[in-house]
């Protein structure tokens, strides 16, 4: 049954001008994107208009921290909610400004909310069993201070259909990444990377999405032990290290890597504990730190190519989007794995690697308010498609 | 600018059946009221199709009590929405199969979700001053399981703007118990007392709504204290006593009583401490228990009907709801105080005592499809009215 609460036609007859917003998990900031999304016969096309950065202040990071990994009030977890609500007001509004768009241009906000609990297996809770997600955030609250249409909790819907909540990056790659005339593998190396894999003739409903292993995890934390530096700009300190072989071989055998789709991962794995570890074994003996540092990201662009080669051997472009598209060194290692694959930033075709995140949840937001479903059961595991999110209107 | 989000004039085109769902602050479980809503000219009506009350199992009451008096982990607030959310799909669906309608056939469902933190005034959090409220609840998982459209987060639109949050249910009493040729007063006899004024001539805006003082929280906590029951039945306990003249002298002498409106208080003034404090004061002396629930008993009618023939002089009926409206002798010395007044109970005009403020938040969410707003600025000193909650579409 169609729902018939939202206007969808009203909607999808005109361009409409959409913010998206995302707050990471590494807790560093809030990324903002506004983007003017058309319709044209069930075909959906978009211009990116802006783009825009918000660090969190440091009281705000060590708040949200704290949030994460200590019991606290319940009126510290609605206050924060709030709070983060006011960030993301502060970020429109100059995001906007800079723009030189006004909030009454803007048709409706997408905000991810900050992730503070994401458990999507089925856990015991009192007496029964269930699945749980929850991106901190107020839409009501932001949509009526603001007096603009805010679209909120994105994951929820797909959690409690049975999937993994995530990702929810594969409708924007199907829908913008795709080329009929060429295998595409949309890749985003973010701490973790991933992928979604498009072959010519895909289709929405079997489409695979998985993660390949570390994105920029281990060597930004590599960077900031050795050089109090957040990542390797270009990865000029990788180029000037030395491989460690032993070191390679050890990471190139975990089995995370070999392992066929679907699979996913997280900081469980590529943790600071496990990177410790392997840092406490090769490093002891006195080696330049740029080793370390090259050898992980020979390993991230192996492990990467790796599978890519194995589970879509005959892709012709992959499209690198995230923080990690900025290394140019790991990019040309990529390409040296790879070698028949031609390695493209999002940037080469009109996606900022900065924004694609923001902009996928200003795209969802255009599809929630168009009434089209976003999640693919394929790739998240749910047990049906659904609308994503929570509507609120000023 | 009208929003043009919603179907509006779909909604508004035939009947709708809606599902409202209340768990109080009480924690002692769900009020569930389904009713059809039509619309004819702007003129809303509606019938009570069934009304249902599930009990809160005493580990799910144990756990939203920790959640709000002791400090948790984010895990634990995260679950605890998704399991409200279940407590309250089992409710509804057996609600649904006793009034023998369909999931098929609701056309949405509101939730209030469980108060766990309301601080409309504003305070400081971080590097900022900022009003919060949290109703827990997942609406986006609630309609994704169910297949139904959910309103959630009625409250929060209300704060973002500056108001109390609360009351909400005025707009109802506004459009359902309002009678242009008579003054009504229609009154909730919760653990508070609270009033919304009808006069005859009752414009929307200028509405006014207040607490009168205690309803049933200190009956219902001095039976509780001397007989180990919930209330007293009839009022046949307090109907069995004598008054104790100082006490109730004392009582009526509170400041709070006699205060103007706008006001409203909560179970601060009216907590369990002041009430041990009144009853070591009085019953040390030995006094059979039943003289304090008959004293509390007249205090609570008489502050009630001071308020009344104080700030609404020429009433000439009050329509009662809420667990009050069972104490008959609670009523007949209302009836005493207020001499001249009609007092009924809203069963009487076919609104449920119990269900009353389940329908209200089915007639808040056929409002918020509607596209219309249901604050009023006059009541909860918001500086606009909005369209409340947030909707979630499976």
């Amino acid at each position: 049954m169609k729902s018939t609460i939202l206007n969808t036609g009203e909607w999808l007859s005109k361009p409409r001008i959409v913010i998206g917003i995302m707050s990471g998990t590494s807790l560093d900031g809030v990324d903002i994107a506004i983007a003017r999304f058309d319709n044209n016969n069930g075909k959906h096309t978009f211009t990116q208009l802006h783009e825009y950065t918000q660090e969190f202040s440091r009281p705000a990071f060590v708040q949200f921290k704290r949030l994460i990994e200590e019991p606290v009030t319940i009126a510290e977890v609605c206050d924060a909610s709030v709070f983060l609500m006011q960030l993301y007001q502060a970020a429109i509004e100059t995001a906007c400004q800079q723009a030189n768009i006004s909030i009454q241009e803007i048709d409706a906000i997408g905000i991810h909310g900050q992730t503070v609990w994401h458990s999507p297996k089925p856990h015991e809770y009192i007496d029964t069993q269930l699945r749980s997600t929850l991106q901190l955030a107020s839409g009501s609250s932001l949509a009526n201070t603001l007096g603009c249409t805010v679209v909120s909790d994105f994951r929820t819907a797909d959690v409690a259909l049975g999937g993994e909540g995530a990702p929810l990056v594969p409708i924007f790659d199907y829908h913008f990444l795709k080329d009929d005339s060429q295998q595409t593998v949309a890749l985003n190396i973010g701490g973790i990377a991933n992928v979604t894999l498009l072959p010519a003739n895909a289709s929405l409903d079997s489409l695979i999405a998985f993660d390949t292993g570390p994105g920029n995890v281990w060597i930004d934390a590599t960077m900031m032990y050795y050089y109090g530096k957040r990542y390797d700009t270009n990865g000029n300190t990788a180029k000037a290290g030395v491989l460690i072989p032993q070191m390679l071989e050890e990471l190139q055998a975990l089995p995370f890597i070999h392992q066929a789709p679907p699979k996913s991962t997280g900081r469980e794995l590529f943790s600071h504990e496990n990177l410790h570890f392997l840092l406490n074994k090769y490093m002891r003996i006195a080696r330049p730190p740029e080793d370390a540092v090259a050898t992980l990201t020979e390993f991230t662009a192996w492990s990467i190519a790796h599978n890519i080669n194995t589970f879509a051997p005959d892709t012709q472009r992959v499209i690198v989007s995230g923080g990690g598209a900025r290394n140019t060194f790991l990019l040309d290692k990529l390409s040296h794995y790879s070698p028949t694959t031609q390695i493209l930033t999002s940037n080469d075709i009109g996606i900022s690697i900065d924004a694609k995140e923001a902009l996928c949840f200003a795209y969802l937001t255009y599809r929630t308010l168009a009434g089209l479903h976003s999640n693919i059961p394929s790739v998240t595991g749910a047990s049906k498609t659904a609308v994503l999110g929570s509507i609120s209107i000023p």
